[in-house]
């Protein structure tokens, strides 16, 4: 007992300190490990495992909609980098710098991508020829470097995993529709496979990417009420494209510049995944990305027929994620360990419960323990499996509406802000000294303009002039 | 016609020019292009999603034998790539570095990881403190960066994807069995996978990686009789143990170093792929890493029910990567688009061979065209797909010992080596300064002392003192 009380212990309660309670997760569910690379970390089996799921589902999705997977260089050179004006700017301040190859100095230095709309144009322009070639649909899936200067596990590090998708098309119409499409593609995933609902929106132009015309983002809400981008998806209408001369021969054999998006998502979703389910026992896993979605657990191991018994349990679960726990560890101690993993499902078999041909599963959502027929083992799992999942998105939901709420006057927007971690929907006048000064005031950001508007009032929170556009607003990561 | 003859004649014949031929078929089957990043490519959709199949299955082979992945930085500071005396000799004068994140230099340069022995032994030296916590397992998916000054599509560049597996393990006994059964997972992955045979055998320590006791590797033959190293294991004893002080306390509680090894394969085998199958029309893919495995070309498609009855065979299909060529080209065109890529089946089916029901097949490997009952199409597509995997490996097999040469007096060796490109067995001393002088002499190297060993003679090939080993001899990529 001693040793199993240890392992809890370790974890520091969110109502303590979230921010604590988030790192001992992270670590104790053996995620991710420090470096000594400084600001770069280790991913380890099990949070590699989540990537994978994530990207085997994800990829699917994309690939369904004609995309087509390409690998770019990871060097852009210097020259390169600073054909678009925005873009540079935004992105020059945080970037690697290589400047010697070999033993020899670079005659151009060049940067670790930080994002790669630079070399996909630079390809676009040489590869892109006629309205036959269009539209292009490449996404490709690497790691990109952005010189942070604090760090946090899968939230902020200098080195990351995502995918980056970057599209060509042959008008401004269809550019935008895929900008669309792919955010929705993004908030689909959320809600179907990460069971995390989102609200999808806008980006001000204060908070949009550099270099775009319209950034789309998808904000999803931790449990301890701050905002995290998730996903997002810019159309950056022909300004890349006049930057570095990519045009087409349209069928009337006029030279056309294309119109071009870019969508990306990446580990940092597996920092809302442990923020939006995890509890004070550890991570909570939904079961599409569960690396492990059920940890057989024999109870009395050492007597006759346990083991079989929970081998065979396996075996039939075989079109599941299983593992069977027969380490020469206590049942509590195992139990502890499949909770802090956050595995969906428990399965406890004993002689008792072979005697009365059953087993007890317990959900590690809700710590609910039924007593299941060996004869339903399979149907019953399943069952359970999708219920977790469904039921993980339902409590999300139910923590995103009743930490939403709506702030007219300015006095009820700074208590609300104050007082209420969660999103504050307010209207907005449009001016960015207006977004400066709720920032520099109480620390939240614009996290959208939401898709779906309401009008709360006539005047902008800040400034009392006339309000243009209702925003999310909100402390964020 | 003309347009058809265009993109055959655009092939240079491989008995014409072989190293032009293999860029011709890199750029026409669309599998990559260059950048203006010098030395780095640009791999496309044709041929990255040959990379995703090979990564799919060899990630499934490596975790049948309990490997898990994971992801490590992408850096390695100075002084950590330092720390093993022969591994920084070996990689320094190929490492780019790192020398300013963001706007500042850095207080220690880093280079871009040409490999990742160093990191994750740093990880490791953390990460192990108990015989419990015995044998690691890990690998991972990246890329990686040598600073290479000629460089070549997939054989050779600056910048390549693989995989590298890393290993921990309580005894040298252990790490041994580790070396040679990764090996062996390679050489089945060749053989069963690619239809590629290899070579199996261990490199000359001239030839070994830099701070390995035993380099192992798969020597595959190319069409043109040069040799391409496909895949290599090392087993490094306790040597980066001692450097980076990896310890664990073994049952008997006393600190004993780790044992480890490495094994890597490379988009490097895209290159076998290409020049082990291909022909004067292209590329020839064997089906199980052919994106597309079979190509639907509808003849007369104009005419009525024709494309409806092409939709429904893809339909009947959907087990196998089918494609419909709807385009409005003419058949030809698409036949010679179909061979240039290299797709294993084409399906010809037009109104004549409805009104019979039946289709026409053609084989890419063989030219072989067959008719086909619509009643047997998913069984018979399968037994020509299967049918291909084992012919190709059998022709590949033939190649491979139709040109593997014995020499046993250095006039033959000499002779073989000058007239017949292949590889050439022939016995060695055991010394480096004969190696050298093959080397300067007939440009050949020593590919592999293979695990099959004869006796061909009792004198080394070159300066006649007592022969120690059989070495496979051979003009390298």
């Amino acid at each position: 007992m001693a040793d199993e009380k240890k392992l809890v212990e370790a974890i520091t309660s969110m109502e303590e300190d979230f921010a604590q309670w988030y790192t001992d997760v992270v670590k104790k569910a053996e995620l991710i490990d420090y470096s000594n690379v400084k600001g770069c970390m280790v991913i380890k089996p099990a949070g590699y495992a989540i990537w994978e799921l994530i990207q085997r589902q994800l990829d699917d999705m994309f690939k369904q909609t004609g995309v087509e997977n390409v690998y770019m260089p990871m060097f852009i050179p210097e020259s390169l980098l600073e054909k678009e004006k925005e873009h540079v700017e935004g992105f020059a301040p945080e970037v690697a710098w290589v400047t010697h190859g070999g033993l020899e100095p670079l005659q151009e230095r060049m940067c670790v991508r930080p994002t790669s709309e630079t070399l996909f144009c630079d390809f676009y322009a040489n590869d892109i020829q006629s309205y036959r070639d269009l539209p292009k649909l490449y996404n490709q899936w690497c790691s990109v470097v952005r010189w942070e200067k604090t760090t946090r596990p899968f939230l902020r590090s200098r080195e990351f995993l995502w995918q980056e998708g970057h599209t060509a098309h042959a008008t401004a119409q269809e550019a935008e529709a895929r900008t669309e499409q792919m955010l929705n593609v993004y908030a689909d995933f959320c809600e179907k496979v990460l069971s995390i609902p989102v609200v999808k929106g806008r980006k001000t132009d204060k908070e949009k990417f550099a270099g775009a015309e319209a950034t789309y983002t998808i904000e999803a809400l931790m449990h301890d009420g701050k905002a995290l981008q998730s996903g997002t998806s810019h159309n950056f209408g022909d300004g890349f494209a006049r930057a570095f001369e990519i045009q087409y021969a349209d069928k009337d054999n006029q030279l056309k510049y294309v119109h071009q998006t870019s969508w990306g998502m990446s580990t940092r979703i597996i920092g809302a995944i442990i923020m939006v389910h995890g509890d004070n026992s550890g991570l909570v896993l939904p079961p599409r990305v569960a690396p492990t979605q059920i940890m057989i657990i024999p109870i009395q191991q050492k007597k006759e027929g346990v083991l079989e018994k929970a081998a065979e349990l396996k075996e039939r679960l075989g079109a599941f994620r299983v593992k069977v726990d027969d380490s020469d560890k206590s049942p509590g101690w195992k139990f502890s360990e499949q909770e802090m993993r956050g595995i969906p499902i428990r399965v406890e078999i004993g002689p008792k419960d072979i005697e009365a041909n059953q087993c007890v599963i317990v959900r590690r959502d809700t710590r609910e323990k039924m007593i299941v027929s060996l004869d339903e083992l399979e149907i019953q799992v399943q069952k359970i499996l999708d219920t977790i999942q469904a039921d993980m998105l339902k409590r999300a939901q139910d923590h995103l509406a009743g930490h939403t709420y709506s702030a007219v006057t300015t006095v009820d927007f700074e208590k609300t802000l104050a007082e209420k971690p969660g999103f504050v929907k307010a209207m907005w006048c449009g001016d960015a000294a207006c977004e400066e000064a709720i920032k520099e005031k109480y620390g939240a950001t614009s996290r959208c303009m939401p898709f779906e508007q309401e009008h709360l009032s006539d005047t902008c929170v800040c400034c009392g002039k006339p309000a243009k556009t209702l925003v999310y607003w909100g402390k964020a990561y």
